[in-house]
């Protein structure tokens, strides 16, 4: 069952230079976009056009005769609501509404931890949870996954929120439980797009790592078995590490730095995440 | 502990006409906004001012040395995606940030069980269930209430959602579950207002029906106990109703009209509901 | 919405003795039918057809035309498998196929406690739980109700399956919690009947006693609100009481003496259950 | 049934001394004892032996031929472990062991919401939540309730364990919620006496508030239903009231100001309880 | 613990022929009997019976002196309700009631997915949740599940029920998460019979595929960790596959095609099951 | 992180023994104590300092300075109440309270399955059950596991209570599933001390068996993952094992021999349990 055609939103972006390669052989076309347009060699076909996620007008072209849409486009840190209101909600409603007028069966996204970011990690949460977000960032996971969802009961056109804990390397003691290796990351976008009928479904994007603290049961069909595990990095980490503060939610709480930063301001700031695109 | 200032946002809405009069007597100043000024003659200790909800400038300035905010201002039907940006969308977050930056210690909210309108009757739902709106009227609800416990989670803001079933006349079969009459809406705001501490707390806002079909225990130290039964009601209307369709989401879901209309068209019209505004 | 064509199985029975006039109130025809052809007089609009309930070829003409069926014929008492799987199973079965083939809407079947007797009263048991039968009898309650719930899921054909606790006089200890009057019991038929859509669902039979040990709220929908309180009986047994044995199942369990008897031999036998028929 | 002989532990206690007329109706003989021998006028049918329920061979006698014990025998608030360990702790291990020993069928323990204390009011708590003790007096609690139900699984010695809110005036907005009127907390114990069987169940004892904060579902076969409400002091308590700050565990949780104070320090001092005991 | 007499029933049925030999080595005779006499050369310790296992009288007589009966004996695929009434029905009746009469301890039975086939594979259903059959054919094992559970609780039977997946070839989409290869089929009969005690447990017959649907946490102390995995067609299959329609629950639902074929009609005509039956 | 001190209690135990050596390697200074000076001899960083744990003042100086304590200092058998009143109850206490004063950080405790141990093997139990002792030792666990709850939500100090299951050699069906070997152990031990933060957890002892029947999902965070498996030895123990009576708590319960046995008798006499304390 290849695929016609693929779009994949956020192409520039760190995660989406690793699934260009993996998403072009799957599909006869890969139409990648982003904002920006440092992209690079395109891989056979691929087709790059640059827009802005947050006009319904850029979008809603890109998406004709679409069989399904990979949505890792939106800012990737904390900022201020009016700043995210553009890319992180509206950009979703284009992406689904677009869709569905082009008829795309299903949109894969790049959710996020940062829904239910509150919980903390002595609560093994499941995919059903109510939303608990830690930031605006979070927020407008919560809401892109009600979106899906309500695209799904009302309109038949199929999800999978892919909520990645944190994919960048393993450089704290948080990152022992929540990476995501970039192979497994491709691995479970790639789950998200074989398997054949998902309707609205919502998965963590955790590699196998010892101290995972997530439970991806009701996704279990989707046959995501992670292969990396983080425990690799065990014994440095915690050896270099200070002795933790339990009261405070940026290590109690599944969203780490997020659940503890205010509102609106960086999260990612400091948390060393070395930019380790890979370039074509 | 009568408060010092109450803003009811809405005001010159159907609800919020009923809701005037019984604000006005619990605090020392009730300041009413809406953006229309049909608002009639003011009740003592009541003031008014017309403003824009999904300006944040025009509301920002409102909310100085309020306590709390009754926040019922919002497009009250489903309409596109666009149309509800602003006032449904922005509009709540322009409450919550307004009110944070001028230290409100809480809002309650006009939330909808169209937050949850997807799922069948048959499941009796509590106020903990995942989200699952019926329009983007529902997911602008689904929208407010994650922002809201974001913001007492971070912040210790506290806020109450009024999952609202029905506010209306009974003419209809499901009218006789989910009415929710005046003087109930009346005694559950003034729970919502007058209970010492609610941190974040979902309610379902409905009367006293046999025919209810939602659980509100959790919420039950608000002490909210409706006197209304819809049931008066039921020979009448079920001796006219014609035979329903068990496959009809309309019928079979909590939503009603609004889990069986197309997204982004009105789901009010046809529903017979009269404007009888408390006219001041 | 006064029904064209009801069909009560089980008319001669004592609980359908005081069925048949509310039916015939609820419908232009009431069509009654039992093994025996002791009904009495007949009230306007009814008919009475002797019939086998276990026989298909004399149930299935019956509901030519029906909207709905009104099911409570079968032997009421725990007997050997072999005596029970005519009219019990088999007999389910008839109702539900013939009344597939007919077009009829819904079928409103007198369900039993029994198919989940043995859970321990200390578990307030839902309307969810899964079976746990105490007898033959209450086994063929499991598999009509499974039946009930496949005919809904495949073909639409709706049910709604009443767990009758001990619609008889209370004269013992667990009748305290577990009478269901036949006030109450036409009430909650009357329920079945006329609320709009219902698709599968379970209802416990029980009055609003005190005691009542089961939970009815996923079935809240119905507008079930018993008026009855066996509780006016409470200190007339209570003082006449044998201390219980708590290790005993028939004290312990919901079933009361079905959980305790042999498989095959009547519970009902020395229960004292006076046949107070409503004679017409 | 009426019972030969019952045992009231704690007589001379504020409960105990409403408890005692009630009991020596239901029973030939009502052994009351206490630590204290202020115990006033007896009723017809009791005899007072003084004892120190942390005495084994004090309490062992006491026992002999009983029925059921009453047990409401202990320090009724916060002090150091070291002074609680005898009369809270080992005092119901000596009441189940020498009850065991005697064949006593039945022990109704006065136990306490501040077994569950730390819960959040937001938590709509049941009656098997796992335990969170708010101090050493509610870690009594658990321990005896963990004892309880030990003899009920091990040697089939039935239990009902009574966890009351507040048996108190209503004096602060909290008690809206938790009061338990003597009338309803005599109700209360009468059911946990006179229920056939009980096996172990847990209740709170909490009367028909408005407010009530808790869930007795499971226990519904005992058929408690309070009558009194403390909504009737809501006005002029709430009208007094200070704004609640609600990270303050004292407001938010359901242990009140057990939740706050510091363990092994008195939390009723300061709650304005008086001692209105009832004089014989 | 070698046992002395096992009895096999469809021993000449696909699944039977693969355990006929790893049962023979588990006892001292073993009991082979089914409706066909098909059954090629016996093992060492075998004898064949041919009977019908609808018929009390003929199944009776062979459980005198069993230790277990291994229970697999029935109509394979979906027919009217009247043609599986004796085998599927009153087959499993007989079994248990012949075998609680000769003191059999224990019967391990084939149940199927189908008992609970109507849930969207979304849901991660555990042993736990409530029948959903999608055909007669899993209707009659729900009836065994009941059936099986209340020997136990009425009678001391035990019995483990394995809901089998698919124990076919993998030649679909739904087999790569469906698949119980003959290894593991093996694994779980003999964990089944070899685990000391079982009381009534169900666990779900499927191999350890990546895509495995389903959840047999609560049979873990059976021990079954099954070893193939149907991955290794995945690339072959899908790569063939048309794309699926997620609203055809014969797609979407555990049950496959059995849950979206007409009740009464053959699901596994061409499902291309071959028939690999191990010939001896 | 190297820790600068931690206190082993219960140090000249059989598990103590095996927790020494890996221990004296997390930190600078390993304090080990017991009542016996039965030590051998104490390995690089260690000293040993013997004393009643169930006196608070042998108990409080040791801690002095302490970052943790791994508290296995407890009779490690069913007694009398009495007997067990000193050091499992008290001293659990003494370990909390003496810790709180010297501001350690967390407390690492020997808790049982004991503490749950009346749940039947057909329950798949998770740590958050409520409790259900089978003996007088298990209550103590479930003492201790509700101080440790208390001591962190209202004083921040952490604790890790490891139920461990069976640690010793592999002697009977139930040590298949409720083995935990000397390595899982000490890995157990050693991620409940380097998590960096922990609050309460409760997690389960148990190696990596095919029959572990427990549930430690919630504790995933901890990255415990046995390596160890009893399957190894499941083929001679089953075949030398007698038929098991499934009505016997002592089989069919997770408590094993302490589910059958009479309160405050030795259950461990005749479990052939040898002692293989680790000699330095």
């Amino acid at each position: 069952m290849k695929l016609k055609k693929l779009v994949l939103t956020g192409a520039a972006g760190r995660l989406g230079s690793y699934l260009r390669e993996p998403l072009s052989k799957m599909c006869d076309e890969l139409l990648s976009t982003d904002i920006s347009d440092d992209i690079g060699t395109l891989y056979p076909g691929e087709t790059f056009v640059k827009a802005d996620i947050a006009k319904f007008d850029e979008v809603e072209p890109l998406l004709e005769g679409a069989d399904m849409v990979v949505h890792f486009g939106a800012i990737v840190d904390e900022r201020p609501f009016e700043e995210m209101l553009g890319p992180n909600f509206v950009g979703s409603y284009n992406v689904w509404e677009a869709g569905y007028r082009h008829g795309v069966r299903r949109v894969v996204y790049a959710s996020s931890i940062h829904a239910v970011g509150m919980y903390p990690k002595t609560e093994f949460i499941d995919t059903e949870v109510p939303h608990r977000p830690d930031t605006f960032y979070g927020l407008a996971k919560c809401f892109t996954e009600d979106l899906g969802r309500m695209y799904w009961e009302k309109r038949q056109m199929e999800s999978v929120h892919l909520r990645i804990l944190s994919a960048a390397q393993v450089t704290n003691p948080r990152a022992l439980g929540s990476w995501l290796s970039y192979d497994d990351l491709i691995q479970l976008v790639t789950r998200a797009i074989d398997t054949p009928v998902v309707g609205f479904t919502i998965a963590y994007g955790v590699s196998n790592n010892d101290r995972a603290p997530v439970d991806n049961a009701r996704a279990a069909f989707l046959g995501y078995r992670p292969k990396d595990n983080a425990e690799q990095f065990a014994k440095e980490i915690l050896g270099e590490a200070e002795p933790a503060d339990p009261m405070d939610s940026g290590t109690m709480c599944h969203g780490g730095p997020f659940a503890s930063v205010e509102l609106g301001q960086s999260a990612v700031k400091g948390m060393g995440i070395v930019d380790d695109r890979k370039k074509t």
